[in-house]
């Protein structure tokens, strides 16, 4: 899977995805990350790419050209190494599109290519993005200084998703998200920490109690910290709590 | 404002961070970073920080002894500078948080000081979770490889509100996610890109003509793109769209 960005701020975006399970995956050509400068492109001859807003408002806003530029250059030589006329997704990281969210990464894993495009300033002139964004997406209610960051998540979310990028160990992470409750308290070495011991449960060795005492906590912490993903889980699951509180009544 | 960050990977969060924008208030004095490194505060002469889960399941988990003792040195540091007795609050970067949002940016960016702590692995022991962590906050509902990009994200978005650190133009970014709706699309020069032409009311340099086709494209796209703010913003202001309605139709 090839992930394009572009961006102001390339090395930004690469150094902070090279670290890590990331880069591994880039050594290992699980995954490729190519960064392209925006401003490589502008036709003005001081550089500039942003400029005052029609209609007044304090901050500046990118041009069309050179982020149209840059995006026609990307496109071109994606295609030229397929020998073929695909348009990869282009995804614009805004807080004006859908939230990101699990599913969002399952599906763009599926993807050879993607464009990400990451503003800067105070947006991107609209007319550049009705002729090349195909996903507004947003990483959640809040702002931040630019694109880049939410950027790095977003590809950070989907390469890992990418078969090979986890080995077995890490990819039990995901397991313990895909059914839509908290992850359980975990413990590890030694038994006893500042006097706090682990519970007697997880030394047991009795795999239906351990797994009925996960599921046991992963409700409650859901119940407790997240209740709308504990009411959604009831919905979809509606005989499982009861299946565990007979389990634990057996105990 | 101060910013410790506990991690397995000091450089990536530094280098990350001090791009752009909080690079520059960090220059200016106006907050600090710093990254401390979980690993060199291990007992284990191998320097492991990380160990099987007690009841069994794929992925290591970090202990505790080395989370506690960094968090301890960082504390004592504090004090030590401030001459006092302080608890600062520890944001644990974790899926089973709470979910991140502009408000809660706000309140975190009232604190002196702010810890930090990253995870990897499958997770930390519980227990030292439980002594030190105030805070448990996720940024999203998906996914990373680890914690660190969670808590770049928070604290761009939290350093961004500390007075002085955006200069005015860049600050008009706020108010424009402040009334809780999605900003209206915006354009710069030239006039006429790829035959689109800016719309001719913000040409017009009619004011209040101007303001109220914003707030119009304001109030559609949130429909459209986020129904559930859209929702909330007529409840919060019920009065505000028959108001905008009757301003077109005086156009």
């Amino acid at each position: 899977m090839n992930f394009h960005i572009m961006t102001l701020f390339p090395e930004m975006v690469l150094d902070g995805l090279r670290t890590s399970i990331i880069g591994r995956a880039e050594e290992k050509g699980l995954i490729s990350l190519e960064a392209v400068n925006i401003r490589d492109y502008t036709t003005d001859k001081h550089k500039k790419v942003d400029d005052y807003t029609y209609g007044g408002g304090a901050g500046m806003l990118m041009q069309a050209q050179p982020v149209y530029d840059c995006w026609k250059t990307i496109c071109e030589n994606i295609n030229k190494k397929k020998d073929s006329e695909t348009k990869p997704r282009v995804v614009y990281v805004t807080p004006q599109g859908e939230v990101f969210h699990q599913k969002k990464a399952v599906e763009l894993s599926k993807e050879k290519d993607l464009i990400f495009l990451c503003g800067h300033y105070e947006g991107i002139d609209e007319r550049v993005l009705e002729e090349i964004v195909t996903d507004y997406i947003s990483i959640g209610d809040y702002v931040l200084t630019g694109g880049e960051l939410a950027a790095m998540v977003m590809i950070d979310a989907i390469a890992r998703l990418v078969p090979g990028v986890l080995n077995n160990d890490e990819s039990a992470q995901t397991e313990s998200h895909a059914n839509g409750l908290l992850e359980y308290p975990q413990y590890s070495r030694p038994e006893i920490w500042h006097d706090k011991k682990v519970p007697e449960v997880l030394l047991s060795g009795h795999h239906a109690k351990i797994e009925a005492w996960r599921m046991e906590q992963s409700l409650e912490r859901t119940r407790l910290r997240r209740p709308e993903l504990y009411e959604a889980y009831l919905l979809a699951n509606p005989s499982k709590p009861e299946k565990n509180k007979k389990r634990k009544e057996g105990l």
